[in-house]
């Protein structure tokens, strides 16, 4: 049901390869990258849930989760005006209105916004980076989505907490660098790590990507997957990427 | 050098492949594992380095390490005294008593046996099952090797951090399960975790095993090392295991 879109300056549209879904993106903007997509592969939503996406950027995680699941309703929640607005009419493009809703608002009042304990799973690729590493533009959106400048990764967990029914999980990507810090909040918030994958480039890399589940109130046991290996040879693919971006 | 030794009932020797060294190993007692060798690749020991192995057991670690290595002198620290004194009859079997000691004592008090801060580097492969998990015959050296009966991660990390140098190195490996208390407990006794290799049966398998790197008082920040893969195909190893183990 794609309707006719309007595209505003610098902006494009993107196949998806899942359901026929597309995504607007703004060049100028920040771009969704494979962390997002991998991430929609790791997440578990169960029929009938209801999801949350934390600093939703372009719409990436609710339209990706959307076609991959069968949950009830998927809510992006996004500070900039402007990215929540593409975000929506991604979620037209597709003709997912009734499926996805955008919000603009603030992820450190993501409890008061939505009411707590009203989420079965929340989703977020959080900045990664601490606010003064290496900035160079503290304004453009691809700084706000890279660097902690409107929230940290302790306003993340708490929130994600917070909206979290009792037993609901909370699937994020973020930096190994940062593993122990991550475990050390999540669990300061009573969500307690699970599950775990890390993405290496290379089979013979460092990781440079952990995939990472947590449960609100859960038992401590930590699964470790088998990792993900993104390239077979320099510029090609590896068979498990090509079936995550369901080529 | 290899003496004349001599060998009690239900003893063995087995070839280590490295240098030539040689171990006893007790049929009815605990033999190592591959958990063992794996962590001798990964500990890192400097040029006249001191090194401690808290429940050292066969005193597998001592003897890999002195042949991969170039540290100083090895310490090994083991409750059992049969165990101890048949490591150190391995010890001699290798011409190594003049840099390998075996202690005969309890690992909760090796910063009393030895001394706070007097080594560069500690390596431990701990019982990895809490002490009622699925246990038969408690007594047992094997039962002691697998379970916390005679002490917990908390008792090994505390001595651990006792007995290192500010800045010295702890290696251990465990269970993936229990990461996350891991690093907690590391983190409490100011042992920050700096490196990381998970190990997998096969390339699509959950690990079964982690390897550590923490630094005494070190900065945080993770390195997540490419895994090791243990199994090419069933009952054939990989050619970096076979690497580790020096075929």
């Amino acid at each position: 049901m794609a309707a006719a879109i309007e595209l505003l300056e610098h902006e494009r549209i993107d196949e998806l390869e899942r359901n026929g879904y597309r995504i607007i993106q703004n060049e100028k903007k920040f771009c969704f990258g494979m962390d997002a997509v991998l991430l929609s592969g790791f997440a578990l939503v169960e029929r009938g849930e209801l999801v949350l996406d934390l600093g939703t950027g372009t719409g990436i995680l609710p339209i990706l989760l959307e076609a991959k699941t069968e949950g009830e309703h998927f809510f992006g929640l996004e500070l900039q005006a402007d990215m929540a607005e593409m975000a929506g009419r991604s979620a037209a493009l597709n003709g997912l209105e009734e499926k996805i809703t955008i919000v603009t608002g603030d992820l450190k009042e993501a409890s008061k916004i939505f009411g707590r304990a009203s989420f079965d799973v929340v989703v977020c690729n959080p900045p990664y980076m601490k606010q003064n590493h290496g900035l160079k533009n503290p304004d453009g959106p691809k700084a706000i989505a890279r660097h902690e400048i409107f929230c940290t990764f302790e306003d993340v967990a708490r929130e994600a907490a917070a909206v979290l029914k009792p037993g609901g999980r909370f699937y994020l990507v973020h930096r190994p660098q940062r593993l122990v810090e991550l475990f050390e909040t999540l669990r300061m918030h009573r969500l307690e790590p699970k599950r775990m994958k890390f993405v290496h480039p290379f089979v013979t890399a460092e990781a440079n990507m952990v995939l990472l589940e947590a449960f609100r109130g859960g038992r401590p046991e930590m699964r470790m997957e088998a990792p993900v290996v993104v390239y077979e040879q320099p510029g090609v693919y590896t068979k498990e990427i090509y079936e995550i971006y369901g080529y």
